[in-house]
Order: C-alpha cells, then sequence, then structure tokens
C-alpha cells in the first residue's frame, strides 16, 4: 500500500478550515448580544439570562432536514435558497407551538467539500436567520466520499426557540365550527421533491414554463416561506389576552411532509377531525403541473403537497374577519372542525372534486 | 408518463411511520418531567423553569456528525453503537466549556428507510442519551434516494446544554507551566474513517487481528467515548471554590478532526502553546497498525487521529496529583502549556519519535 495521508483519501481539512474562512463573517452577521461564543469554539455558548425574566420559560426544539430538494439545487448549481429552506421550515416547525427563535445550528455533508458551495449555503442560512432574530450559533460540515452520491449534498438544521409555558399552542379546547385559515405557500416548500424529480426527470431545469411565468428551477427552488414575522406581531398581542379562548390564533398547523392529512392532526384534541373545502383557496399552477404531468391521485397530492397552503391557523368562528384582516392579502377561509378523527376533503367546486 | 405516487418515486411515507413506532419506547425512555412534548409534536418541549434558579444561565449548543464511520457501521451491519457515538461526541464537546447536557436531537438520512436500522440507530442514541440523563427532544428521519449511495446513510446530532457563565472553560489564565493530562480514548472514536477505511479497503471488516484481539469491525466500530460522568463530580466540585484558578479544571479538549495538533490550541489564549510528549501514555496497537500498513506520516497520525487521549484535562501543577487519583487508571500526565502559539510534539522515547 502506498503512503497515505488524510487529502489522499478523500478528506481536505484545509477545505474545510478555507470554507469555515468564508462563512463566519455571514455566521458572525447573526449574533446579537447573547452569542458569548460561536464559531471557533466547541459548542456555542447563548446567554440565557433574559429567560429569568419570564413567567416560565419553556424551551422548544426541532432538528429538520429539506429533502431531496438539495439534489435539484446540486444540479441547478444553486446553493444560496436552500440556506432559507433550512432555517424557514424550522422556524415555521417551533412556531406552531407559538415559539420565537433564539438560535439555530446547520450540519452541512457532502462527498467533495467546495467552499464556495458551502459558503452560499451557510450564506442563505445567515441571511435567513437575521430575518427572524435567530443567532447561528453552530454548525458542522462533513466531508464524507462514498456516503453521498458523488457532486451530492444534504443540509439538515436544529432551532431551538422559548415561549411562556401558558401560551404553548394549540390550545387543547379545539372544537367543532372552530375554522381553518390558509396561509400562502411560496410552493412546494421542502416537501415531495423526490416525487417532482421523478415526474419532471426529462425536463431540463431552465425550461421556461409560460404557465409558471419562470423556468421549472426558478420554480422548484422558490424557498420555504417562514411565517414566523408574519405571525409574531398577532402571537404578541394575545399574550394580553387572559381568556384563551379568546385568542386569535387557537392553532398552527405547518404543512409539511404528509400534507393536510397528516399534519392538521397532529395539532387536534380527541375527537376532533378537519373538512377541508377544496376550491377555496386558488391552487398555485406548479401543483397542477405535477398532478397533470404525473398523473398523480387528487387524494395523494393532498398527503404529499402543501397544494397551495403552507400555515393553517386554527380560530373561532367570531375571530376570523380580524385575523384575515391583520394578516393582509392571501389568505383564505379553507374549512373548519368537525366531529370526527379524520381530515376529509370536501370538493367545493366541480373543477377540484376529489 | 406513467402514473406516480410517492412510494414510486423512492420515498416510503408507511415506512417511516413504521420506523417512529419502532423507535417511540426508546425515545420516551429519555423522558424526564421536562420533557412537555416529544415525538410527534413538530418541536419538542423543554420546561425551563429550573434555569430561573441559577445563578447566571448559559445554553451551550453544538451539532455534530460521525463521520464517514457510518459507512463501516452499514457495512457491518452494526448500527446501534453510531447512536452512542454520535451522542457521546456531542456530549463531550459541550464538556469541554462545563455543561450539563439537557437535550438532544438526531438527524438520520438515508437512501433507503429500513424501519429496523433506523430503530437500531436511535435505539442506541436513547441508551447514550439516558447515560448522561440528557432527553432526546426530537428528530427527523429522512429518505433520500440519489442522494446517499444505495445503502448507505448518515446521522448528525444536536445537543443542547446548560452552565453557569462563571463556570465556563477555558479559563482565561491558563499559563505556561499548566499540565496537560490525558484521557484514554476507546479507539478513533468518530475521526479519521476515510484514511482507516483507505487503509484497509481490502481487509474483510470481521477478520481477527491478534495485535488487536478483536476483529477489525470490532476495534473499529467501538463507540466514542464520553467523558461527561467521569468529570462531571470534578467540575461539580469545583464549583464551590472561589479562587476559579485552584479549580481543578482549567481547561477542556476534546480531539476530535484535527487531533491534537488542531484541537488543543482552541482553548489556549493568545501566546500559550503546548508540548506534547510522545510515549508518556501507551499507544493503543490499533493506531500502531493504521500507521504501518497505510505508512501515515507521523506527525499526520496526531494531525488525523487522538491517538489514544480522547480529552485532554489543562491543570495547575499542583493539582496533577489530587486531580489523577480522583479520576482513577487510564490517565496520564502527557505534557505542559509552554510560551509560543503551536503545540509542539516533543519525542519522549526513541521508539515514538516523530
Amino acid at each position: 500500500m502506498t503512503k497515505s495521508d488524510y487529502a489522499a483519501s478523500g478528506v481536505d481539512i484545509d477545505a474545510g478550515n478555507r470554507a469555515v474562512e468564508l462563512m463566519k463573517s455571514a455566521v458572525k452577521s447573526t449574533y446579537g448580544p447573547e452569542v458569548l461564543a460561536g464559531i471557533g469554539a466547541f459548542g456555542g455558548l447563548f446567554d440565557a439570562a433574559a429567560l429569568q425574566n419570564m413567567r416560565h420559560p419553556v424551551l422548544v426544539a426541532s432538528t429538520d432536514g429539506v429533502g431531496t430538494k438539495v439534489k435539484l439545487a446540486a444540479q441547478a448549481g444553486r446553493y444560496r435558497s436552500i440556506g432559507h429552506d433550512i432555517v424557514n421550515h424550522c422556524v415555521n416547525d417551533i412556531l406552531v407551538q407559538g415559539a420565537r427563535p433564539l438560535f439555530f445550528l446547520d450540519y452541512f455533508a457532502t462527498s467533495r467539500l467546495l467552499p464556495e458551495v458551502v459558503a452560499e449555503v451557510v450564506g442563505g442560512i445567515a441571511e435567513a436567520c437575521r430575518q427572524v432574530h435567530c443567532a447561528l450559533l453552530g454548525g458542522e460540515t462533513a466531508e464524507m466520499p462514498g456516503v453521498y452520491a458523488p457532486a451530492e449534498f444534504d443540509v439538515a438544521g436544529t432551532i431551538v426557540g422559548v415561549m411562556e409555558r401558558e401560551r404553548i399552542l394549540p390550545r387543547p379546547d379545539l372544537r367543532p365550527g372552530d375554522v381553518l385559515i390558509g396561509l400562502r405557500s411560496s410552493g412546494p416548500h421542502t416537501n415531495g421533491y423526490s416525487l417532482i424529480r421523478k415526474i419532471f426527470a426529462d425536463v431540463p431545469l431552465d425550461t421556461f414554463f409560460p404557465a409558471l411565468d419562470s423556468t421549472l428551477a426558478e420554480a422548484l427552488l422558490a424557498p420555504h416561506r417562514q411565517y414566523y414575522s408574519l405571525l409574531a406581531p398577532l402571537l404578541n398581542d394575545q399574550a394580553g389576552v387572559d381568556n384563551p379562548r379568546q385568542w386569535p390564533i387557537q392553532a398552527l398547523a405547518h404543512l409539511t411532509g404528509g400534507g393536510f392529512l397528516e399534519n392538521l392532526p397532529r395539532v387536534f384534541p380527541p375527537g376532533v377531525g378537519a373538512e377541508v373545502r377544496l376550491g377555496s383557496w386558488p391552487l398555485p399552477p406548479l401543483f397542477q403541473l405535477i398532478q397533470q404531468r404525473g398523473e398523480v391521485d387528487a387524494v395523494e397530492m393532498y398527503r404529499v403537497f402543501n397544494m397551495g397552503i403552507g400555515m393553517v391557523i386554527v380560530t373561532a368562528p367570531e375571530n376570523v374577519k380580524a385575523v384575515r384582516q391583520a394578516l393582509g392579502e392571501d389568505t383564505w377561509e379553507i374549512g373548519q372542525l368537525v366531529a370526527g378523527e379524520n381530515v376529509r376533503l370536501v370538493p367545493e367546486r366541480n373543477d377540484y372534486a376529489c
């Protein structure tokens, strides 16, 4: 056997160090005064003294990936939006319980570390963190030849947020008659990409689709929308309302993998299900294109995709108007809670029957 | 194009759900009363009221992977120890700053989700979490055909711990003359596996090596040792000592990727370096075997591997005896701090010259 060193085995420690240099300033741009130590330390240090001014702090944490959307990003050579995807997905996941982001950590692994690619992804992560005042407290980049397919990468992230215990969502007293308000998604977000890639396998990513008014790459790589900036004011306001039943936001559901059918029930108490009225919101052209080209069963579409609704608010009927006014455009009344356990998809207009 | 559904595209939502069922009880076995919501929720909820009884709480967080050790585990069909690897790596990373683990989240991604494999990995994660009283608060399993090479998987994890601000390590007043005490590692831990795999590429994993007194698989897959259980009593004791310079543990360095040469300097103040005396501890046979078979340069060995020392304590000369007595066997005085910036490897005996 010939003389070995680490670089010859496919791992380049210097490339890793260069990647760290490239992303340092982006990472530091997310630091508030709470960050006592970040990049370069074994662990990131976050000052938690502010939690001592809370009534009863609860930490909320979530880890997620962005699925095979990373494969499309690698193919298209567009990496920055993936950074937004992973952060926004995580922000939304803890938002549904009512939490405010504190800090985020990322994991980036690939077959061969290209410092410029890492810097793009982490640059996107830092941008998205800044938008929600969240510190990018740490991360790990790993070069793993043989585990990842050539030129592929994966990215995962973990967010930690905080909230008052008494403000935890969903409220346990959701009831039939409560209304579902849907918020517009920016695309498939980070779910259903294995199916999407199969359906568009023979279509170059730079193909322009008139129905989408964009190239396929632009439509498919649109970053996951974050709902924290939109909903935080409502959540803050309702913190001053004594009777929880009067809170405008009784529950939130983030429509990720499993779509409507599996995510809505996660926030309902036993004996409560939902009716979702198909056609009560505009179905984005991309989902129509996916369904047609793939000949995907309509119910399957609602189990895999968000179908144009990225986040669902549950509110009492008397609060629907106020909530929709507070949020502005791109909200729709898409259904209500009913007795039962399941989510039923109810056709509202003939062209959406399923 | 033929009719598509998600299973046909290589993603099996039901397999994912079955994996969740299999690991539920393992995950729940890690819950203490602080866990208000875990598996099944969008985010895990951890009661942080106890932080309000602290003087000045600091949260410490770290994300890590286990490198291409996962590839060996996949090859050998041994998955449980990888769970210990990822947790223990993270536990050690925040331990070096003095932190106690609160909760952990895992990320598991693979080309094809085999529920039994996920259950083994997560079972190992849960076991390792229980050993340090850390809640396995959340996680994500992802099936990503095309991103991961066939039959490969990756695992990453994030730990969050807590400590008093005034107890943060390393102490800023480390000085020349302070002593390095090395603690035994259990093997290469989670670093250097790309090189190891290259060197042993032509050796079946079940080959018995008399020098190792075990098969290659057993030696290479020995789980990363955690040092929290060993060091927590010392850290707790020194919390009662007013003068920080008298604390037995002035600093800790976890010897991960980059080995001695890159990890030790991470905890030193400017102008302080170290001399490490080669031969002052027994070099485990596995590292000798790696060096010989791979004809690896001696200095490169100390830049890639821990060489039998997984954690280094920095202590004042007058505390060396007490620290070593408190920790029992398998500790060695391996060097000291010196003026300068670098880590120098100093041969102590001829057979370790480099």
